[in-house]
C-alpha cells in the first residue's frame, strides 16, 4: 500500500559487505552505531540473499527486480539487454528520477544502441547509458574515476596534485623508504592510504549525498547511495587502517575437509591467484583488519548523513534501505573474493526503515523470513504507489513485513546463480562459453547447488551451519538432492519470460479471439 | 561449411500442416507429387519438431533460432522483445535481405519502440515493424489482408467487387438459397469458396513468389514463402473442396481412455468451443476432406513454383526448406486446433534440399535424427557463410546431415512449450497470468510433459505410438518421469540467457582482469 507519509527513497548499498560485519548482526568488536541505529528504527532482515555472488549480476537483480537468468547480465561487464527495465526507468516513467552517487557496475548495451540508432549523447542515450539513473556522481572503484565523477577534480582541489590522484593517493601508500606503493597489492595495505579520511572515496560519496539532500530540500527525491567499500582495494585511510587488530576480527572459517573433498569447479577456482593468496594466513591477517576498518569508516560517514536526514526532517517521509551486493570470503572456505554459494557471500545485511506509522509496531525487530535482492524494486514501487510491473518483476514488496500484514505463506527458499565463463577456472576446466553455470536453492535447512555437467553440492545447514561438509555426492542424501533439484526446476519454470505485454493487456486479451474477429472451431 | 554453389534460400512454410498429410510421409491418398519430388531431391527429416504448438511462438523460434522461453514471444500476439534478433535481421546485417510473401504472425514490440523513440515509419522502424523481413506481400490470414498485402486490390481487379473481397469471396460460399455464408463457420465448408482456384490466397501467394524469383533473375535472394493454409478457415475453392472423400482422409485417432482419464488442463481445454465441436463426428467429417484438399492445393501451386525454379536454373544454387509451424488435431485426441503436446501437433514435415554436390549422396533419403524448428536459422546462416551468432542461436545447422558429415552424437531429445495464459482454459482453471505454462521433452522412447502446478503427462511412444495412455500418474513409471524431468531441468539450464556479448567478445574477456587494470587478490 502506498503511504501518504512516504515521499523519498534512500537506497544505500555497500559493495562486498558481509552480513556478519555489523554490530547489529553480531560482530563482537565492530562499532557500527549508525547502522545499528537504523536497525533499531527499522526491520533487520536476517535472511536476505543476493541473486548472484558477483557485483554485476547481483546489482542488475537489485535494479531490475529480476533473477540473473531473467535479466541476462550474468557476470561483470555483461551489458544488461536493452529490453530490460530498471528501477530508475520505472521512476523516470512516473515523472520522478533515481539519482546515483557512487557505484552501479552498469554496462550499457551499446551493441543494441547502435543497432537501434540511439545516439549516446541524446537524452534517451544518456538514460540508457546510465541504466536509468541520473548520475550525480558515479564511479565504480575498480580503476580511476572517469568524467562521470567529480572525485578526481575534488582531490586535486584539495591538494592531491596528480593527473590520477585516485591511483597516486587514494589507492596508494608510502612505504618505509617513502616510496609510493600500490594499495592494490595486499602486501601494502597495512599502510594507511595517502588520503585524509575526510577526502576518502567514502567521505566524498557521502558529501555528494548530503549535498543532494540539502539541495532537494522538501522536493521529493530518490537516491541510490552506493559505496564502493569495503570492496578491494582494501587499503584504508588512517585511522581506519589500524583501528582493528586481527584478534578483533572474525576468525577465519574453513576446514581441512573442504580441501580434501573439493568440488571440481572450486578446485579450479583455487588455482586462481586471488584464492591461492587468500589461503595464506599472512594474507588473511593483512586483509581482515583493513576490511573491518573500512566498514567502520562507512558507518562513521553514515552518521553525518543521518544528521542531515534529521536536520531536514527526512526521517518522517523517507524509506531507507541499507544492504550490500554480496559478501567477501576473506579466506573463509579457503577462498578469497566472492562468487561461490556459501552464505558468507550470498547472505547480506538488509535493513529497511519504513517511515509509515503502520510500521511503528515492528521497529527494531529482527525478521527471519527470506528476502531476496529482487524484492528491492517492488518494495520501492509499492512505497511510492507506482505500478507493480508484474509482467517483469520477480520479487515481492517487503512492506507487508514492515507493516505486519504479510501473508502467512511467505517464500521458503532463495535462489542464486553463477556464470563463471569469464574466469580462468573455465580455461582450466576446458569449458565452452555457455557451459559454465550453476544455481543455488537455499531453504532454512538445506543448500543445494546444481552445477551444469558437474556433481551437485549439498549442505545440511542445521547440522553444518559453517557449510564445511559437502554432501553433494553422499548416497544417503540422494532423495534430499532430488527434492531440491525439483525446486530448482520449478523455479526455472516460474521465471518471467513473457515481458512485452503487461498484465492488464494480458487480461484484456484472454479468451477474446471472437471479439477480435478471429473465429475458429465454430460450427 | 558455406557452399560455393549456394546463393539463394527458399524457406517455405505451411501453416498448421501435419506431418502425416504428405504423400512422401505416408498419406495413402494425398497426391502431393511436387512436395514428394522435393523430398526425392533432398533429405526428408522424419522427426522434426516445433518449439511450440501455436503459430506465434513456433514461428518466432523458426525466425530467431531460439526456444520460446528464450525469445519470450510465448503465444500469439505476444510481441517478440525488441532485443531479440531474427533471421531477416541477420541477413540484413550481412547486406542481404529476407523477402516475405505470406504469413509471419509477427507482432512488433511497439511498447519498446515507443520507449526507445523509434518512429514506425523510419527505415529502422519498418524493419523492426516487419520482424526483419522485407515484406513483398504479407497477410496472416486471420482477418482481411491489410495495406501490407496487395491481395484485396488483386481480387477487385479480377472482378471480386467488394470493399472486403477476402471476407465476401475468399472465405465465403453461397448456400443453396444463393445466400452468402461464412467459411469461418464449419457448417458451411462443404461448399466451395467464392473464388476461382487461380485467385485463391494460395495461388496469389505463389504468384508473388514466382514474380519475385523472375524479378531477381541471377541476383542472389532469400525468400520466406509462407502459406496461410491448410490453417482455418478451412473453406477451399473448387475443385479442392470436394477432391477428397472422408474415406480418403486419415481416420481420427482417439481413444475413450483419453476422456476417462483427462489431465486437468486438457479437461479445461475440452470445455472450449473449438474442442467441443471437434469432438463431434459431424465436424470431423466436414473438416478433414477440406483440410486434405487444401494441402493438395498447396502442392499443385508448388508445381508452378518448381517450374519457375527450373526455368531460371535455380535448383543448382538454392537451398530449399519445406516445413510447417505445427500440425492440427482435426479431432484426434478429442481435440481440435493445436497447442497440446501430441505428435499430431508437434511433429511437422521438414524437407531440406541442399544444392551442394556434397549433398548428392543423401538425396532422396529419409533421416530419423531429431530436428527442431530452431535449426532453421543456423542452417541458413551456415549455408550462406554468415556468422553463427552462437551467443543467441540455440539450434544447430542441419547441413552436416545433408552432407553426411554429422557428428556421431546428435541430439536425442526435442523440446516444446505452451503458455496457455490467453485461453479460456486459464479462466476455467482460475489461474494467474504467469502460472499457465507447460514443457515437453520427447525422446525416441518417451514423451514427458511438465505442467506447472499440475501432474505431468507421460507417454510410452514405443508401446503407445498413438499417445492414448497417459502414464503421468502411474506409480511404476516414477523413475522414468524423474529422469525426463531432470532432462527438462538441464534444458532450462542450457538456454542461452547471456546474449549481449558475442563469443568472440566472451573469449577476449576471459581471465583478462589484470590486462584491464583490475587487480585483486594480488599479494
Amino acid at each position: 500500500m502506498p503511504s501518504a507519509h512516504l515521499r523519498n527513497v534512500l537506497f544505500i548499498m555497500c559493495d562486498q559487505l558481509r552480513f556478519d560485519h555489523l554490530g547489529c548482526n553480531g560482530h563482537p568488536y565492530l562499532r557500527t552505531r549508525n547502522i545499528d541505529w537504523l536497525a533499531s528504527r527499522g526491520v533487520n532482515f536476517r535472511n536476505a540473499f543476493v541473486q548472484s555472488g558477483v557485483c554485476g549480476p547481483s546489482r542488475m537483480s537489485f535494479y531490475t527486480g529480476r533473477y540473473a537468468s531473467s535479466h541476462g547480465a550474468t557476470w561483470n561487464s555483461v551489458p544488461l539487454p536493452i529490453g530490460e527495465l530498471t528501477l530508475g526507468e520505472y521512476l523516470h516513467d512516473s515523472g520522478r528520477m533515481l539519482a546515483l552517487a557512487g557505484k552501479t557496475h552498469w554496462r550499457a548495451d551499446t551493441a543494441a544502441m547502435r543497432r537501434l540508432s540511439i545516439e549516446g549523447d541524446s537524452a534517451l542515450g544518456r538514460m540508457l547509458g546510465a541504466g536509468g539513473f541520473v548520475e550525480i556522481d558515479r564511479y565504480d572503484g575498480h580503476v580511476e574515476p572517469g568524467k562521470e565523477s567529480g572525485y578526481a577534480d575534488y582531490l586535486r582541489a584539495h591538494g592531491y596534485d596528480s593527473a590520477n590522484p585516485w591511483n597516486d593517493f587514494v589507492t596508494s601508500a608510502l612505504d618505509e623508504h617513502g616510496e609510493r606503493v600500490s594499495g592494490h597489492r595486499l602486501r601494502n595495505i597495512h599502510l594507511p592510504a595517502r588520503i585524509a579520511k575526510e577526502h576518502s572515496e567514502t567521505a566524498y560519496i557521502t558529501d555528494t549525498a548530503i549535498d543532494f539532500l540539502n539541495a532537494r530540500g522538501d522536493e521529493p527525491w530518490a537516491l541510490h547511495l552506493s559505496y564502493i567499500k569495503p570492496h578491494w582495494p582494501y587499503i584504508a585511510p588512517a585511522p581506519y587502517h589500524a583501528m582493528y587488530t586481527l584478534d578483533q576480527c572474525l576468525p577465519v572459517s574453513r576446514h581441512p575437509d573442504e580441501l580434501a573433498h573439493q568440488h571440481p569447479v572450486l578446485a579450479a577456482y583455487r588455482q586462481q591467484e586471488e584464492n591461492i593468496n587468500f589461503m595464506r594466513d599472512e594474507v588473511i591477517a593483512q586483509v581482515r583488519p583493513r576490511y573491518t576498518g573500512l566498514v567502520q569508516e562507512i558507518d562513521d560517514q553514515l552518521g553525518r548523513l543521518w544528521e542531515t536526514m534529521e536536520k531536514l526532517g527526512r526521517w518522517k517521509d523517507t524509506l531507507v534501505i541499507f544492504t550490500s551486493d554480496h559478501g567477501d570470503f576473506l579466506g573463509d572456505h579457503w577462498l578469497g573474493e566472492k562468487e561461490h554459494f556459501y552464505d558468507t557471500v550470498q547472505r547480506v545485511p538488509y535493513l529497511l526503515y519504513d517511515p509509515d506509522p503502520a510500521a511503528d509496531a515492528r521497529r527494531g525487530t529482527r525478521e527471519e523470513r527470506f528476502v531476496e535482492a529482487i524484492d528491492t524494486v517492488p518494495t520501492v514501487l509499492e512505497a511510492l504507489g507506482l505500478l507493480r510491473r508484474e509482467e517483469r518483476v520477480e520479487g515481492c514488496s517487503l512492506l507487508p513485513l514492515t507493516r505486519g500484514d504479510a501473508p502467512e505463506a511467505w517464500r521458503d527458499a532463495v535462489f542464486s546463480e553463477l556464470d563463471y565463463t569469464f574466469r580462468p577456472a573455465r580455461l582450466i576446466l576446458g569449458r565452452g562459453p555457455n557451459e559454465c553455470k550453476a544455481w543455488m536453492v537455499r531453504t532454512a535447512e538445506w543448500k543445494y547447488v546444481y552445477w551444469l555437467d558437474y556433481p551437485p553440492q549439498l549442505f545440511d545447514l542445521r547440522n553444518d551451519a559453517h557449510e564445511f561438509f559437502d554432501l553433494g555426492s553422499v548416497p544417503q542424501f540422494a532423495s534430499t538432492r532430488a527434492v531440491l533439484h525439483d525446486r530448482l526446476c520449478e523455479w526455472f519454470a516460474r521465471q518471467k519470460r513473457r515481458t512485452t505485454l503487461d498484465y492488464q493487456q494480458v487480461q484484456a486479451r484472454t479468451g477474446t479471439d471472437k471479439k477480435e474477429g478471429i473465429f475458429y472451431g465454430v460450427w
